[in-house]
């Protein structure tokens, strides 16, 4: 059998199932945006790595490599923020065609220290190598939490609220107006802003921070795959259901605009990967501690739909009840994704 | 200017210059095997980040996928090994091509298993993402180590002796090998040991853990691009020049036959990389714990050389004092190496 007739979640519970270990130091291994392992009897270490692959992740005719060594940070950041840690420390290797001019490389580098800067962590390691075949990049991000303020993707109780941080659907929308209309045409034109958001995703580290400090959530992950996939792995972790309320979600006006005239579109922001926003379940009686954190923060906590007891799968609905079929509830790794850069992650 | 005509040492020299940061938890960024950072008063993290790219740094021609798992996991614990410290949990991401069949991917985490498992290490979390272009693995090892017995590469000390552990040139012979007889030819050929070592290299674990714990070394550095380079390391960092005893190299009897047949080879144990031993530096006085050591461990621990004042350089002489040319140092990436898996890192 290939990969490609597999797909990355059956071979992520392959692994874990081949890696499951009692040792008292690992507090969670793989399966959730980041690893816990601990430190001493209060805090955790929190380690998560990611990689983009040229022509898989991104592709050059569409990003700068001063964005791209940002994302390549942020990406990571968001595990992170998703745990509810602090990050601290990171590594990054890079493969690299020996023909690649100078300036990629300190480009690159531009964007990550810029990013680092911007989110007070530190490169502390890397490694460069030639590549025959295209740019890879891999980041290491470690970072640190209180063991009780951890929020892992299992804890969400039925009748929790689902939020979501930010909006929906822009880095996908943002895709594909660079694939439909190239770069050029793109970046100043009538998506402008969601190209930014596929180029240079924010990572939600501040609220995320908060929120766990706070504990105000029940579970919490980043958006990298879309959202019902997302949300799918916190009820396949938590044993619950979820109901996600369609004209709830969170939309910008780039995204609204683009629904409006294209109803096909709503898969957009239920199914399009890379939002890095966070989505997270809270109590009800918690909501008027997230409005506090939406304000402090400055960034928008919507929220978007229920937790449901066991059995009851993932449904998106709309006010009126009627159910809304899915086609496809995000990215899957090998599965027959559109060959070049599949949004992805 | 393109990379090829840089070089990485040149590379990571830049980014040196760009990322020096004064954060009190960073002990050491890039520039050494790991990057070492504050846990607490007394303990540090050490972390480190390796790629193996195919065509680059393997060929599926010639090692097996569980080999390749091995060796994935192998590299990084020597980077741990080489600053005394005691490796703990580790991230391993790979990108592969979705025809990929599912053999692969099982029998690369059967041979990382086996690897974590002989060094009580423990993968933690992973990512697999599709690629088009061959095989890129990246493994990040996290380690521990007391903040006062980190072994680092600017310790050495005018007049220290240099050691090194087990034989040197073996992993060169054995992809010299592969290289121009195939791999069914001399997985049991005249080599057989040697494509062993290029292969399935053994970190030095034990070895670099007692090394540190009894305070033995000035410096320290795995051997991964070549003798000459990574002694080059230690005498740039320690800011000390360094004489090898050519005779003194210790040597394989499959390298010593080479050797003897072709006297340009000693470029193998002189050059040849990916030998994953230790090389450091101790003080004349400490010479008969280190023997212990080596029986302890039952690995060999050879002195090989001397370090001298600054601005002695690197140099390589024979017993009667005559000294021995050497036309390149070690592998560096993107300087024109063969182009097709180079030996590297």
């Amino acid at each position: 059998m290939r990969l490609k007739d597999i797909g990355e979640t059956s071979l992520i519970k392959r692994l874990l199932e081949r890696f499951t270990h009692k040792d008292p130091r690992v507090l969670k291994a793989i399966g959730d945006d980041a690893a816990v392992t601990r430190i001493d009897d209060k805090r955790c270490l929190l380690s998560t790595i990611d990689t983009l692959v040229e022509g898989i992740h991104f592709s050059k005719i569409y990003t700068s490599p001063k964005l791209l060594g940002r994302k390549s940070v942020s990406i990571s950041l968001s595990d992170i923020a998703a745990m509810g840690g602090t990050p601290l420390f990171f590594l990054v290797s890079i493969a690299l065609p020996s023909e690649t001019g100078q300036d990629f490389f300190e480009e690159f580098y531009e964007g990550v220290k810029d990013c680092a800067d911007a989110f007070g962590v530190f490169l502390v390691g890397g490694n460069t190598s030639a590549s025959h075949s295209g740019v890879v990049i891999t980041t290491a991000m470690l970072g640190e939490a209180q063991k009780d303020e951890v929020v892992y993707r299992s804890g969400a109780k039925t009748g929790d609220i689902i939020y979501v941080t930010g909006t929906l659907g822009d880095s996908a929308l943002g895709l594909m107006a660079l694939k439909e209309k190239g770069a050029s045409g793109e970046k100043n034109g009538a998506f402008k802003n969601a190209v930014a958001r596929h180029l240079n995703p924010q990572p939600r580290v501040s609220v995320g921070r908060l929120i766990s400090r706070k504990k105000l959530a029940t579970s919490m992950i980043d958006i990298s795959d879309g959202l019902l996939v997302d949300l799918r792995h916190i009820a396949v972790e938590s044993k619950k259901g979820a109901a996600v309320e369609l004209e709830k979600l969170p939309l910008s006006n780039e995204v609204k605009d683009y629904v409006n005239r294209h109803p096909a579109a709503w898969e957009l922001p239920l199914s399009g990967g890379e939002d890095y926003e966070l989505l997270f379940t809270s109590p009800k009686e918690k909501a008027k501690d997230i409005f506090k954190v939406a304000k402090n923060t400055g960034v928008g906590i919507t929220p978007i739909g229920k937790i449901l007891p066991p059995g009851k799968g993932i449904s998106v609905v709309k006010e009126d009840g009627a159910s809304v079929p899915v086609k496809k509830e995000g990215y899957e790794h090998f599965m027959g994704n559109p060959a070049s850069i599949d949004r992805s992650r």
